[in-house]
């Protein structure tokens, strides 16, 4: 098909990337050969080494090289506020559009029977010890503006009031039935100050 | 911003694909990270041997990781008729729409002076060694149909000319101010079939 077996392989392997079909894997493979052959080779070691030493941090979920990610590390995040949201992808929408200083907890997923995530797949064990601690005075619930991440986010709010924190939730301004992370930043950040109890 | 410098590595490293900004690069380390490590890791090793192993075929300059490309190097095709094309999307366009068991040659590129293409940039004259060889009768021109493809096009006919060769250029079907690898197929094979002598 292209007189190079290599390039074949390299055309079908990058049809792994999310909305990247046979067309757009063939223009990536040409693109990267004629034009950026040393980008291309940072990018195969970066990726190895990603797929290879990436997990999970131990106290919050979120990807990390290391047992404890950077954030949950820092000693110059505030460990009162901690922020649960469902994805890294919504971690990474907050840290870039709000000014947020506190700690996060990333539930991998939300809650839904009929896909067999429930509060163990969701790690609510680690952050039911988490918020025993004592540290966390405010749980704020990020959960998305869907059915089932409203749904999350009533269950996060009755561990809280259990463990005698306040739960808030995301203000009104986070388009309902939509995903945080396609949240325009001003939005989100308008949304993400003005916070709310969860009554 | 994420929690994990090797993860951000990786996001900043993907945007060496083309079309892929900052936000589906974030989506593409997240989906390989929770879904596709093994793919990933597969596409890191291809990638990796794509980038230092494929160079150009020394006959007719498509890619190949060998001196000699797989179709120049296969007794199955016939060494009569070659095309000539300006890419090797071109030439992998033609191999999947058309029935053609010829073999080509890849100028990878266009005639352009204000590029800086000329003739050497496009190895003419390892095509008009190719030609002096004596084996081939015909040689179709399917540059694309854009002004700097006819004119690449009409060079090439005078070299063909020139060595008592036959030049043909694909039928009227493929639209004019076109690119070739964005044909459908059913155009490209009809135009394909119906090429004609240049006059
Ligand atoms: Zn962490
Ligand atoms: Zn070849």
């Amino acid at each position: 098909m292209s007189g190079s077996p290599l390039l074949n392989e390299l055309i079908e392997a990058l049809r792994c990337l999310p909305g990247v079909g046979g067309k757009s894997a063939q223009r990536m493979a040409f693109h990267l050969l004629e034009r950026e052959r040393e980008r291309g080779l940072k990018l195969s070691k970066v990726l190895e080494q990603a797929m290879q030493k990436i997990g999970h941090c131990s106290r919050c979920r979120n990807f990390s090289e290391t047992p404890v990610c950077a954030i949950c590390a820092s000693s110059s995040r505030d460990r009162h506020v901690l922020c649960v949201v469902e994805s890294p992808t919504d971690l990474a929408a907050i840290e870039q559009a709000t000014g947020y200083r506190g700690q996060y907890f990333v539930l991998m997923g939300r809650l839904s029977p009929l896909d067999g995530l429930g509060p163990e797949e969701l790690g609510l064990g680690l952050l039911s010890e988490r918020l025993a601690e004592g540290d966390v005075e405010e749980l704020i619930l990020a959960t998305n503006p869907t059915v089932e991440g409203e749904a999350t986010a009533h269950y996060l709010a009755q561990l809280a009031r259990a463990a005698g924190i306040r739960p808030t939730r995301l203000a009104h301004g986070v388009p309902l039935g939509g995903e945080l992370e396609y949240v325009d930043r001003s939005t989100l950040a308008h949304a993400f100050g003005s916070r709310q109890s969860v009554e």
